[in-house]
């Protein structure tokens, strides 16, 4: 038998959630912000043929791919044509698909990092490496390594990299005959609608990742890898052998959703509504958490701060009273201890933010 | 870098193939048997809450998960609860699911097999032994180690297992304290209608693996796995690091579907219409094929046989005429040269299964 692997603590806590849980701990949008009319009209017009209940290609449905290639060129400076986007079931599943296919043995992540890309990698038992910054990256960084990146509003620290510094991390990994994989999970939720240009548009082998999960809905489980034409019939041979094609029902809804509405409208709407919770949610830990202390994030669905004592102690007597947050414990690769603590501001009404942050403060206070 | 990987020829045919193809070659089902409207029914009735847009379990949506487990106690005559059943991305993500799991090396596989295990096991770096019968599996299978069967309707061969002979493989399994993956996926379309009770039932460790592709469609992307509950705790570790979940807009389709219909009124259509396709390509090949010999299937979606020459340059030949079909080697480990051939017809009408194997005919006459 294989050694044991362990479940994500994060999963874990998503699974114990219940009705009366107050939930600061996944990724999870506001469902309320859901294009579910609009997507509903999508799905019944895709509903007029069977195309969308047959096999399809490995490669994900063209006219999709052709509107991904379109928000790269248009909205990020970063010139694309379909034939460089593979469609992935949720951007998660591209950390398996480019692991299988590139990754050899060695792979370097911010650190702390996104406990979901920590999972993939290590199921595959690849070498991971936690670097602080990027001269100690450079140090470190070899021939076909590869580096694991979110540029903006990362999860969890929620910090982005400044322009002046893509470049120089660009220079390194180039200089090194390096890769990159690049999370662009968060990218478009920026509050103030400004987008910066992915460090991957400056690295000659660069996969850059979306995901429809935080911009439109999670359900339908439809990310993408950004790459080039020759790097993608090469992931198609671990696409294949994961799932054959990712949902075409789910893949031509997104499409007609597209075709018939405007997404940067619609992400305009989401921004405005988080960065409210956001900022509502910064009020109530300064009032209730005075010892918690953070920076408000620029962007993204979570704030990150650091209490004065063991946040996993903390965030367990918490769901006890019923409040998911999450330890920042879970995002480090040896689960060092740790004070940091995540919280999402997007899943929870302004009444549950404030009732949830009182019941964590009365519990430190006992 | 890593080892170059090579596609399946399989899913490179279905790739290449376009509106002139007539395709004898991929697994598709008849899309004009697909319930189109009830399926859009159910989706509308889905769409009435934001919940099928939105994150949710790893395990799989709990309704479908007892709906399936009623399949298994209802038909199979295999008692099964919800708590033993976890859904997958299509069957397909079951491979990779146990194989990083419970695979440590060795892996036994019938020979000729499906080519989508053989795959996903490949990719994985598992150790691949082909087995010819149940004694010479008898003789090599150690402790720990795991044995890949379809016993229904086998893909390529369309044998099954009789009966009797699955408790003498249970017997070897069990003695041999290893483990069985067995793939259901053709088990229901039965052309009598009749179903046999699953080899797993009968092995103390077991993964019996199912899907909705081929008695529904296979565009939703949804499959399951059937084991112990404390096999799948350990199964959701790998399920969640590969696309947390699969989509819950498509389980949630399949779970409406099922509630407002009679799955086997639905299959009993299928395997009807099946069965008169099948004898229709039987009589075309007998008469246009007469060299090309094989047995009538008495289920699934194949017929397979033999042609007096190298079937890897005919099927080559049948391509660049527009006719897709399979040759056997591709479902060898090693692919080794054979003159047997797979022929679908499932996905073809009754005109062009008479038209492609004319055309195959006029080649092999050139």
């Amino acid at each position: 038998m294989k050694k044991e692997l362990k479940r994500s603590y994060i999963r874990e806590i998503l699974d114990a959630i219940n009705e009366q849980t107050i939930s600061f701990a996944g990724g999870l949008p506001d469902d309320s912000l859901f294009p579910l009319e609009q997507l509903k009209e999508a799905s019944n017009k895709v509903f007029e043929t069977s195309k969308c209940l047959q096999y399809s290609k490995s490669i994900g449905d063209d006219n999709l791919r052709e509107k991904i290639a379109e928000i790269y060129t248009k909205y990020l400076s970063f010139p694309t044509t379909k034939d460089e986007i593979l469609i992935t079931s949720g951007s998660q599943q591209a950390f398996d698909i480019i692991s299988k296919t590139f990754i050899d043995k060695s792979l370097f992540v911010q650190s702390p990092t996104y406990i979901g890309a920590l999972g993939s990698f290590k199921i595959l038992d690849k070498e991971i490496y936690e670097y602080k910054n990027l001269s100690s990256l450079k140090k470190s960084l070899e021939k076909n390594d590869c580096v694991y990146i979110m540029s903006d509003f990362s999860n969890p620290t929620t910090k982005s990299i400044s322009a002046k510094k893509r470049e120089d991390y660009a220079k390194v990994i180039n200089e090194k005959k390096a890769f990159l994989i690049e999370d662009g999970a968060y990218s478009l939720l920026s509050f103030d609608g400004k987008l910066k240009i992915p460090l991957a548009s400056k690295v000659k082998n660069s996969f850059h990742l979306g995901s429809f999960s935080k911009i439109v809905a999670p359900g339908l489980r439809v990310g993408w890898i950004r790459t080039s034409k020759e790097n993608i019939s090469k992931l198609l041979v671990a696409k294949e052998s994961l799932d054959l094609h990712t949902s075409i029902l789910s893949q031509m809804i997104l499409n007609q959703y597209l075709e018939d509405n405007k997404l940067f409208e619609h992400i305009a709407i989401i921004r405005k509504e988080y960065e409210k919770k956001m900022k509502f949610m910064a009020k109530c830990l300064k009032r209730y958490l005075p010892s918690f202390t953070f920076k408000r994030p620029k962007g993204g669905m979570f704030i990150y701060g650091e209490f004065e004592e063991d946040s996993f102690a903390l965030a367990k007597k918490a769901l006890e009273n019923n409040v998911a947050f999450v330890p920042a414990k879970v995002f480090f690769k040896d689960e060092k201890e740790s004070n940091f603590a995540r919280f999402n501001y997007t899943n929870s009404t302004f009444e549950e933010i404030e009732r949830g942050i009182k019941i964590i403060s009365s519990n430190i206070n006992k």
